[in-house]
């Protein structure tokens, strides 16, 4: 573990972050380049001016000041640790994706009020540019010159192109059998890619090594030695929803699974939103999706379990292929607080899904996307979702990513000679 | 050609569209799903209450209103041939893209000042969703139930999306060799996805053909029968461009040319912010790209030619494989009026050009992307572009799309066991 020193300390801006504070026993330590509580090895979390038992009034961030910001997360900035002077930073300025009404998805699914964040808008189209973002402001802050990360996919392309935007060196790690379309986008923004042998959480535990390597000196692995920092993204898609619904907290919402973090830190954000009286206090439900090929907290959550058995993962939803979710425990800890659940689909169900979804709302969502939706299904047809209540569901990636998981299916009706006969020929054979 | 009815004309709301006018011989229409001139054969435009000799005042539109407006293309709706409410319609609400100041390409290629309009950022990841947004207004106010058109590929994939979430049948055109990805994005919307075997300019003849035929009745095909509203929907590129610069025309625009349609948009675009007062007049010079393979506009620019000989396409660009382009002749009108050139690359510039976007700027380009992107290179490697001008090019497209251009050089730099020692000998053999 790396311990922040004297000499990075001094140049430091975290904007309004003060320290961080370990989310199991609440020690504080200076803002530094490390991840797990030396005490008692938990996780590291951001604490701002205003985190309890700080001064609520500290942020004195207003609805009007956030709204006259940039289309992007930097409208957040009083509420992240970045500088003040971020959005002026080269960086790729993610964010502010659309909260799409689905009104025809709604319908089909018989839900009064449903709406899609849809994060395939961002640049490199999944919510990984969001984190990191937050990341690459860190790896400034730190004198990092390169940046790094075990990925499913998503996450190397995003820290390629950060890196590439940025002008820092990049070297990302990943499964060897990610999806071609993954591969080529994680290495075509330059930097060095490495395909490891294994599966993703192999990825992760050869990444912890090499943090403490000489070979990883001065390497930000943003998911890493970087966690805390990029974790704090995530809240951008909290903050967007409720702003995006009119500065008002959805009623249900359902977010996949992999590590768990993202779920964590879109509670996390409720939170300060309400604690910052930036939106009105109501109950909410945090609902978690996972591919029944990889789901550990699902069958946690069913077992009634607060820990979390690893898994080796087996499902086309890669970019949730996480066997062992470190955050998996607080993601069991906020369904049931809240009065959410933790529910799985099948892959064909992820297919079925995604199709769904493209057919009544124009959205090509990646796997993910396809759990999500999938899991809204069926949690919509056992009774446990509210068909009344104001829901969100994420889509966090995009179909273009996971050709694969449609391409048999989705093909041309026909194949013609350019002619009205061969057309109406076509035509009676398909109707 | 089908004329307008006064059945259908009774009920129509264009907003601020008043007729359509031919740009040849200035004949006017009602406006109705016709798109050429009965008189002298030439394209029909959307003419407004401004359209000289009309009212330049009657347009009462302010940068506030604009400011005001949402995220998306409907804040030029004053500008378009769309009702005013046309907000809540249910519609892909696509626009708004980046502007990207591009500071690392800039510097590479010794420009001063350099923007790069990314419509990656769009729904369906291309501009196409911009004019089809236009024409399904268009085809709502004419009581049509289909959707279709003749594509090279994005355009498929932006009506099959668009007629998804509007709730309209879709049936569409493509050659039968397009790239894979655009095959399943076109289909997995639902409607009907048929293969022409056959270049696009077959597809394009077939639908004409269809159009005159009992088959293809009710059917606004985006890019024919409503191509005067479609073809509005590639100014607002031109509205974004010069709000983003904070209201100020570009000195230098770089443009991809498949039919030319998009080249000719944006000049009127400009010309219209400078008659309605919400920009100041200044010369600006258009520049066209083209991929050397199919290159017609700019063979016919070289040779001094004002007329365009018909190709057949042989190019890796397929989005800009049009051999026939219908605005080619007013591509080399304005290219010649505002001062500025047609060039062409080779499909190895293309790919290269990709890359270097890809790797300066984080910006994953379609291969038209990389025509604009290499034309752009090229014309300051000649001397032809002014290395001080503020200069402005377009990435219409996302690289996901044309995967294959770039994958056999975008591969990972090893693949290793998860050890230490296993990533130092990589390293070592590609240091």
């Amino acid at each position: 573990m790396v311990l922040a020193t004297a000499e990075t300390t001094t140049s430091l801006d975290f904007g309004p972050a003060v320290a961080l504070s370990c989310r199991e026993c609440g020690a504080r330590y200076d803002l530094g380049p490390i991840f797990a509580c030396s005490d008692c090895f938990g996780p590291l979390e951001v604490a701002y001016a205003w985190t309890p038992p700080g001064d609520a009034g500290a942020a004195k961030v207003t609805r009007e000041q956030i709204e006259s910001g940039p289309a992007n997360i930097w409208r957040y900035r009083a509420l992240l640790p970045v500088p003040a002077d971020v959005a002026s930073h080269r960086n790729l300025a993610p964010g502010w994706t659309k909260l799409v009404k689905a009104e025809n998805l709604g319908r089909e699914l018989g839900l009064r009020s449903l709406h899609i964040k849809d994060d395939s808008g961002n640049p490199t189209h999944s919510f990984k540019d969001r984190v990191v973002a937050i990341a690459l402001e860190a790896a400034r802050n730190f004198g990092f010159h390169t940046l790094s990360c075990s990925s499913t996919g998503n996450l190397a392309g995003a820290v390629t192109a950060a890196a590439a935007r940025a002008g820092l060196d990049a070297c990302v790690f990943i499964p060897s059998d990610l999806e071609e379309a993954k591969i080529v986008m994680a290495s075509v923004y330059g930097g060095r890619l490495v395909g490891i042998d294994g599966t993703y959480d192999d990825v992760n535990r050869f990444c912890s090594e090499l943090i403490g390597d000489p070979l990883g000196d001065k390497w930000g692995f943003v998911n890493v030695n970087l966690r805390p920092y990029y974790a704090e993204g995530s809240k951008t898609l909290a903050f967007e929803i409720v702003e995006q619904l009119g500065w008002r907290l959805p009623d249900q919402i359902v977010i996949p699974v992999a590590s768990g973090s993202q779920l964590t830190k879109i509670d996390k954000a409720f939170k300060e939103l309400i604690a910052l009286g930036l939106v009105e206090e109501r109950p909410y439900k945090i609902f978690a999706a996972q591919a029944l090929g990889c789901s550990p907290v699902s069958a946690a959550f069913k077992a009634g379990h607060d820990f979390v058995r690893p898994v080796k993962p087996d499902t086309i939803a890669k970019s949730l292929a996480i066997g062992n979710p470190a955050d998996g425990p607080y993601v069991l800890d906020i369904a049931r607080r809240t009065g959410g659940a933790v529910e799985d689909v099948t892959d064909a169900e992820v297919v079925d899904s995604i199709r769904l979804l493209a057919r009544t709302e124009g959205i090509f969502a990646e796997t993910a996307g396809g759990v999500t939706v999938g899991v809204l299904r069926k949690l919509v047809a056992n009774g446990v979702l509210d068909p009344d209540a104001e829901t969100v569901v994420l889509n966090t990636g995009d179909g273009l990513k996971t050709l694969d998981a449609v391409s048999a299916l989705a093909r041309p009706t026909a194949v013609i000679r350019p002619s009205l006969d061969a057309f109406r020929t076509a035509i009676a054979d398909h109707s």
